[in-house]
């Protein structure tokens, strides 16, 4: 279903697609009875065990396209690799591809300093601690991200951190150990000048996790998402990203590649959704006949066929600008993308619900979940409508407004 | 909004409407803790000390038509108190009017002999104990009644039962102490005479609870949704409702009020969304100004008050045949109301969460559980496909077909 | 379908049942006929001649509140009957109960002298000649009626109307004998006490029709919508209607009811479209089976019906509010109708253009020109999104702002 | 927009976009000046002057893949050509790229014979006749092709044909000179093999024209769309296409290229009615504020915009599969694009008709009759319905049905 994919892209794409079938399906199972025991925040032995063998195996870092650190593979070619992963909503983490370690490690591989890529690149690029983007408020429309009131303060050679995030996902686990904190260092600066970024190690005295959200009913952990306060959190200067008022640049280059990269576990996750519908709708018997022989149905299926192809068609194209054009080109394509697949996911998996009846919105066929992800994605990283008034905008804009 | 009450229903109405203002909403906060306390599954003190005050206000089993019983409300005029009590999802136990009990208490006054009535429908009345109603199996369509599986046998004066039901509403309450099962008592008569409905008590030997299913991630406690096995379940001959084969009978005669109760309290969680999204989005402001002043929001609200009140005036009309015609001429309409009330209540909630923004997934407004009980209802007691088949035959046979 | 209807009604509604019946439905072909014959805008013979019948049956004038010049209902007891009429849309004209004739009867009875009514409401009355309402211009956004730009200016005892009007449907028709014009008397006054309006006969000179807009390829003749010049048209002062500055007020009294009478008339449409539909697909075989037993046909017969029913009851509610709490606290609900009824038509009638395959695009099942009427009616007396806002707007107010 | 061009291609595209911009646009009005004047089925001298035009300019017969008549591109290639040729509805003719000659002169091409070929395909490849394909039949569901009742009997060295077609389009055209006939010439055998094409002279006695059928009022004059009755039509046994029972083979091998060729141009005139919107929107004020800063219109753009770059990828996708693949592999791309590109159509004209106020619905922006055509076309071609069926059967296939 994919225009064709470059030597490489395709070897790894039937690894990967190998690896799944022998080592991701058959542990689903297995993955949510291990975070059932226990206190649900402590991750099991299944991930870092299955972590080894993907290591081993050369399906490892494969987002990032810095060749000095990752695989070095275009968007393109990473997009179709990244959608098998997100079949699975667990499995990126496999691969060490998981939201939002990827993005934390592409802001450090871009923006960080040798001491910095020394100190939390290399052991986040070898799985062996996780990280947290803080960077949402509670109090604010972080959607216009002038709003965002943390202040990050200057006093000798440290800042001062005070302020409150919420949605600060993986803060649940406790292998996370660093937290990207986005502040305001200078609130008479221009508006687009005065938010910052810093490391913040989680340890740092003052930082607290008030509790974790859930998302529908699921707290999704070990993963988790978190409402965190800052108290007077103090690190050192040199852990400031960039320099002073670059915030909004880093976002912006954080954001462009993270964007994409949950649209393309969505159309995974919806590919499996309909694949599971079509399963059911073709064994379920009512009135005399499978429902996959009723019509109504059937044109169902055609139109979740046609949703992913589209989004899928879509966010390759944008993956294309983003590789040739660059991230601020492709505004518009990013833009678009987003506000496409979390949608797109959303209706695909409701119809699979809908096919499944009763257990479908029970935890059974993983669907209801996998719901609650796609849905939760028309908000984060911006809302729907806030791309849509982008889009909207850069496209007048061709007729001269 | 509404055409006009009977003197009756109105003054009901008003008592409510101060209920709940003075009772139900300063609870909330409070309801949800003592379910978070604890194992979740005992019910807490908040309900029954509410239920008293309900109950020397008057405000008591308004759901029961037969007045020997009951309020002796007609449909027409319940809805809008009904709609009232759905406002909260907790309240209609406050007045003794939740489901599943209702229906039960319904088949009971209707159709049970009078031992059946002083055994059980005499303290279900009084909200002294809950019953389940155990209809919906896993393995088969539920939709196509006629695919139950669960066996009823006569063994000498007794009945056995040997089956496994799920989506058994209501069990997993310690206080729930009867089930009504619906099963095949004879395969071999035609095919809308096979089925019967008997009385299970709760602590008969063979009554097993497998699991509560989750919704969305929600356990709904203390109410909850069970897998339930019956294993050689034995009881009295005496405890089978109506006689053999009339199980569909009395199915038809305890879902109409059923899907409109349903429907009512739909409309109440519809409204309350709607009102809370009001709220939201007239003090949020991004970009400088509130977002109840862009036209996209405002174009939202519009169509949320008129699906709304599309709802509304569909199920009062439907409420009004009933009443006037009877269930049977009434079965398109209760249809009708079927299909449109979840689906807009998922419509509303959902514009609503996007409208709080991360909140909004967050269990913080409310809303996504809300959003859960409306999907759900899409699926239960019938899904939407199964309904639409039935109004379009219905509408065609007036054509001729 | 409908909640009871008072005796007078109904018996009206079953004479107009059975005047469709016997004198409409069989004379569609031969209306056409006569259309398609000679110069198109000259009615022909069949019209008046229904007409004289209709008047004998009492079927005349039912749309008129007012008993001194008409049939005295309420907008309730209407309602149905411009339902009936609205099924086939050139039968209203037969009751002399069409569009624009009815608003501008209305305003002549509410806001003229007795020297306007001796003059022009008693012709009107009679079904002698017809009239059009200009108001709508071409160059600005006439949804905000304060872009209105044509000049109403006071000379000696004659006021002289210039500028251009279009939209001014029944011009095309040569009974058409008189224009309502809207314009602006005082440029210099508060914003909504600019405009006036003012009767103009439709032989004035320098009152030229530029030409005859189609909607989509129709041009609706012999009724037609003109462009309409007014170039130094000079009339009496005592044509002004109620006086100086009190345009708004007039338009504002005449749209509620014009309002609502096209919604009744596009429930009819739609009922029939959905009527023809069933018929088709009940006898249309392909693949071997009538499309009727395909589930996704019915499930658009099922969709269709629920939005049929749902328009009507929000119609009805709207209609109670007028004739009970009168226009003005009726706004939204009217605001809310006319946001419905033309989208549920189309929606309705483009289902059942599908249904009828390629006929369905040409003439031969009369849908294609019913739903450009009822697109037409999206735009006309205020577009969908101005009626949206207007909603929220008033939505909005109840919490406070 | 697109995925990168072949240098041949963007030579083609960028030599197309000047030859529009310099000889259609600035044309348009005086296209359809040209036959509002006259009888409006005599093609005026516009349209020939400017094929001579785009001769001279290699801007000729773009669409046929097969180097010895025309120009050899791929689909992927012509694809974006013939965007923007259907930017205007009858620019496709000045550059001999019109349906229904398009499909007409590649089944000449793939299945005619040397003499057929000369006798046809010359005069059409040089734009001196036209053609039309009679399919459709007015008494039964052709889009169950089986259906087809229309006879081809041989009767010595010939064949005599009976039968009616309709939506036989462009015979209105007086230079239309052949007519491509699909009939059945043995109602004995195997379903598939029952039906023939055949070549029809216009001009052969026992071929008439009925009437003419508009397509929601409009004629499309002069090309039109016919009711042909077929009596007693005697041509040479020579005629006949490939051979007997070889008519559904033909009509597969022609319908991909048609549908395609379709889509391509839906996507053409959706870009330029979003184009037109986007400048009405920043252009009208309405309230104090252009209306394209109202986010509820920046809404609809952004959605234009999303659906407009996902047909087009989709159809590029189905182009690349043709191309690669072969058409039977792509059956499922195309059946999705005929699915999407007409609705996508439908929806982007139907806003752009609500931004364009009651201007919209008459013929001054263009945008009425361009609804009509992609309407048309969610019919023409197979209706949706069987798309989507089509569609869903290949699913199923992937999980064993």
């Amino acid at each position: 279903m994919e225009f064709p994919l470059t030597p490489r892209a395709a070897a790894l794409q039937a690894r990967l697609v190998r690896f799944m079938e022998a080592h991701i399906l058959p542990n689903e199972a297995a993955w949510h009875a291990q975070v059932a025991e226990g206190d649900r925040w402590t991750p099991g032995e299944l991930v870092p065990r299955l972590q080894a063998r993907a290591r081993a195996e050369g399906l490892w870092n494969l987002f990032l396209p810095d060749e000095r650190f990752g695989a070095g593979l275009t968007n393109q070619e990473y997009a179709p690799l990244c959608e098998i992963m997100g079949r699975v909503f667990w499995a990126p983490e496999v691969f060490n591809c998981q939201a939002p370690d990827t993005g934390n490690m592409e802001v450090l591989a871009q923006y960080g300093t040798a001491a910095q890529q020394a100190a939390w690149l290399t052991p986040l690029l070898e799985g062996r601690i996780r990280s947290a983007f803080a960077m949402t408020e509670p109090d604010v429309a972080s959607s216009d991200a002038t709003n965002i009131r943390t202040r990050i303060q200057r006093d000798g050679d440290d800042y001062v951190i005070d302020g409150t995030k919420w949605w600060t996902s993986g803060v649940g686990d406790p292998r996370c150990r660093l937290l990207i904190v986005m502040g305001r260092t200078d609130p008479e600066a221009p508006t687009h000048l005065q938010q910052s970024m810093i490391l913040v190690p989680r340890d740092t005295p003052g930082v607290r996790v008030e509790r974790m959200l859930p998302v529908f009913g699921y707290d999704d952990a070990p993963h988790g998402h978190g409402v965190v306060h800052f108290e007077g959190v103090r690190v050192p200067a040199s852990n400031l990203l960039l320099g002073e008022g670059r915030g909004f640049e880093i976002a912006q280059g954080r954001l462009g590649p993270g964007r994409i990269h949950h649209c393309m576990r969505l159309i995974g996750l919806a590919e499996r959704a309909l694949e599971k519908a079509c399963h059911r709708l073709s064994t379920r018997v009512a009135f005399g006949r499978p429902l996959a022989e009723r019509s109504v149905w059937r044109a169902r299926i055609a139109d979740a066929r046609i949703a992913i192809d589209q989004a899928r068609l879509l966010t390759l194209h944008a993956a294309w600008m983003m590789d040739t054009a660059g991230n601020k080109v492709a505004r518009q394509a990013i833009g678009m993308i987003k506000v496409v697949a979390p949608q797109m996911a959303c209706d695909v998996i409701d119809m699979a619900i809908q096919a499944f009846g009763g257990a479908g919105v029970s935890d059974d066929p993983g669907l209801a979940q996998a719901y609650t992800w796609a849905r939760a994605l028309r908000i984060a990283d911006g809302p729907d409508e806030v791309h849509r008034d982008q889009i909207a905008r850069l496209e007048l804009r061709r007729y001269g407004r």
